[in-house]
């Protein structure tokens, strides 16, 4: 867990093998360290870019919002599947850790660079091992980009 | 240019103030740097991740492969309408710089994480403005990804 976070996060439950991935993963050491909850019925993961992550100047760089969508999906996908077992965050059961079969992002505007991305998902299909993630991307209120993720539950 | 690799880079030719993307700008300090060229009617983008760039040990974040999908292919994109308008790296025409509207990548495999990755590209449509570009990534051989992006000309 993530003492230095004021809300608990599903990254902050992977099992430590499976938490060096460089978008999510709290281990590693140099990644983005992506962190995503329940909010309601929706997913919510927020990331502010650095200045680094420039597409064009004054832009946020499309690799870097594809991968935020990448790690916000599969974690959506795990906390869908473990609310679809009757658990929340916090319970001692095992968390699903799921991968991206296919990701499809959207550029509907260009992203500005500097103020904090919210990205809300909705859980579009949960099947037993597969979970449809659909969601929009925000910067200052407005979409910017919309996306679906196929993300299935990995056999560790 | 970039005078220490021994190949034509689309984006070594990208204008000064559109080369500081995080993925392939040859002026962003921490960036990637993919460079993408032509292979005969193909496109060609090679990059070998770094170990942070993990998704589960042993494998390749798939935001780092749609990172390497969306720099090869408005690189690809720019590469066709150069010679589409007759031209070939090295003119002094200046290059056109495109921008992605949407990404697709379906991870057909787990992206072992040590051998360089290869990207090919095929341009399967060029329109005025508008090129789509479809593409497989090979590790050790094996198509592990395939890709597709619809690339526009940005008005700079």
């Amino acid at each position: 867990m993530s003492p230095n976070n004021d809300f608990l996060a599903v990254q902050d439950f992977y099992s430590d093998v499976v938490s060096w991935c460089f978008g999510c993963g709290r281990l590693n050491p140099v990644g983005h360290h992506f962190r995503t909850r329940w909010d309601g019925d929706h997913t919510l993961t927020t990331y502010t870019p650095h200045v680094e992550h420039t597409a064009i100047p004054g832009f946020v760089y499309g690799g870097l919002i594809a991968s935020l969508i990448d790690c916000h999906s599969t974690g959506s996908a795990a906390l869908a599947l473990y609310r679809r077992d009757g658990h929340e965050l916090g319970e001692p059961e095992p968390i699903p850790r799921c991968m991206t079969a296919s990701l499809t992002v959207d550029y509907l505007k260009p992203t500005p660079l500097g103020p904090e991305l919210t990205v809300q998902g909705t859980i579009a299909e949960v099947g037993g091992r597969k979970v449809v993630v659909k969601s929009q991307l925000f910067a200052e209120g407005i979409v910017v980009v919309s996306a679906a993720v196929v993300a299935v539950m990995a056999r560790l």
